[in-house]
């Protein structure tokens, strides 16, 4: 188990010079390699890893089509103004096809998982000849991978890769004695924009957790188009993450006067400092009533929209 | 279309009494007949029809399995202390029986009014002997069936009943110019205690229409059970109508540090005045979570509870 460095006991300077230091002595003269999201986690991994290793960190953003609206192009679009430059690929008809059928929350998250590090950033790793990986691992996840609520975060089984026969591979997790709020700090320090360090926490399956039952293009395309309007009207809450879920369930509406059956929208608020508890923030019913008549007027489908009210735990904080 | 008679024009006095003398009229020395939801329009009706032909009106109570808690026991209760005899009828397993494998909500409704009027009820009706229907139909269902947002209400399709073939069959309906507020002022009037005329509306399809997906004697039962702590916790607010609604979807949860999937519970809480235009009630979020705590804890398999922040329209007030 990592030593925790809490925010408090966290110096920015000294921590960032001593992850740049450590990731250059591991790397040497080598090329190391990193998967952005275009969350704060690997936006900061991409920042420490960039300042040690300069062109020779190979960044790749993996459009796997459950992104948030014009994702790809804002995060490639941060990162080439400090200068950075990140490898947009396209594998969105891959994990669509992973996707295909599968409706049970488990099989969703594992099929993602599969396609993106045994497929696509698997396959790339490979094809680069890099044997550095560089991961933004946080505290969190290792706290909730031993209590079993997060998936087991062995890298190299996950990419298809086994270091003892292929020799040399080696992960390199500069935050992983952080949580969320150390992580921000530091993505500061790095310089990240405003806009980029301040983003709402993204989970790894993106727009797919937050879509219960099947996973098309098409309810991806719904369950955006919510999240566009849900964090629009809320940013100004302030709060940890807010997100918006398509359900499966179908209840009844009424539109042009006719009884019309229709989808819901829930949405998430929460107030949390390190994600490891979270309760819902207390949204002034007014916001909360303009939130369910845009997304009623703009998401086809649409009759009706919840504001989920449990805590975590026992709830997760994304849906699926 | 029935001339309405609003709140602010009703004389309670006059119009009970020229309600009991057109029943009486209308039945003469006959029987009439008619099924006690617990509502307050079927609780009004039962009370006019009682007083206008005492024992002549035959009143049934139809267990379907998909009640409140203690319904049937309590509604029967209401009225033997005002000296009213129930008839409660115990066809549970007929309802269940109806609903096997049906998850589509218009289906349900069918399959359950099919098995109201056409199973129990009518074959009552056949054997009663009596000619003659009191109904608690008002305003609003007249509306909402011309809108096409209600079932179609020709009871005598529904009973099997061809008035045509079978001479003589009438239907009384003796609210049909009211809405709510005015049946709740009727009921007062009449002497229904404050516990029944003051009961929040129930609908037809009772706890079915608030299971999405399959109706079954252990679904019901959760929703049961987060009905009775709803109905405790938001009596208080004065609320129009206000419900629990077992979700089908599967959402992750955390149950003794371990990754859960479970169901969500909805709670609806509706400001309204005639259930024709309705809003959310702006409840403290200390009582939402509140609501959300005890329904978790209480209720098997609930990892998470949301509130409904939509508007009638384009909402329902129920949501199946």
């Amino acid at each position: 188990m990592p030593e925790e460095i809490t925010v408090n006991e966290l110096n920015s300077k000294d921590f960032i010079k001593k992850k740049v230091t450590e990731i250059g002595d591991a790397v040497g003269d080598g090329m190391a390699i990193n998967a952005l999201s275009g969350g704060v986690d690997s936006s900061t991994v991409t920042m420490l890893g960039h300042r040690a290793l300069g062109n020779r960190l190979r960044t790749v953003f993996i459009e796997n089509g459950l992104m948030r609206e014009r994702e790809s192009e804002q995060v490639s679009g941060f990162f080439r103004d400090l200068g950075v430059a990140v490898e947009v690929v396209d594998a969105r008809n891959e994990f669509f096809e992973a996707l295909k059928g599968i409706t049970d929350p488990e099989e969703k998250r594992e099929a993602i998982a599969q396609t993106f590090y045994r497929e696509v950033f698997g396959r790339i790793v490979k094809e680069s000849g890099a044997k550095y990986l560089l991961q933004g691992t946080i505290l969190t996840d290792i706290d909730e991978t031993l209590a079993g609520i997060k998936r087991q975060h062995n890298v190299f089984e996950q990419l298809g890769i086994d270091p003892q026969k292929v020799f040399g591979y080696q992960i390199i997790e500069p935050l992983v004695q952080l949580r969320k709020d150390g992580v921000r700090v530091i993505g500061k320090g790095m310089g990240l924009p405003p806009e980029l360090f301040e983003r709402i926490p993204f989970p790894g399956p993106a727009l797919s957790a937050r879509v219960i039952g099947a996973v098309t293009p098409e309810r991806i395309a719904l369950v955006r188009k919510a999240t566009v309007i849900v964090e629009r009207l809320l940013e100004e809450t302030g709060a940890f993450q807010y997100m918006a879920i398509l359900h499966e369930d179908r209840v009844t509406g009424i539109r042009d006067g006719q009884r019309d059956f229709g989808q819901q929208i829930e949405v998430r608020c929460w107030d949390s400092v390190d994600a490891r508890v979270a309760t819902p923030t207390r949204i002034p019913f007014e916001k909360l009533e303009e939130l369910s008549r845009e997304i009623i007027s703009e998401v086809p489908g649409i009759v009706s929209v919840t504001y989920n009210i449990a805590t975590k735990p026992p709830s997760t904080i994304e849906a699926v």
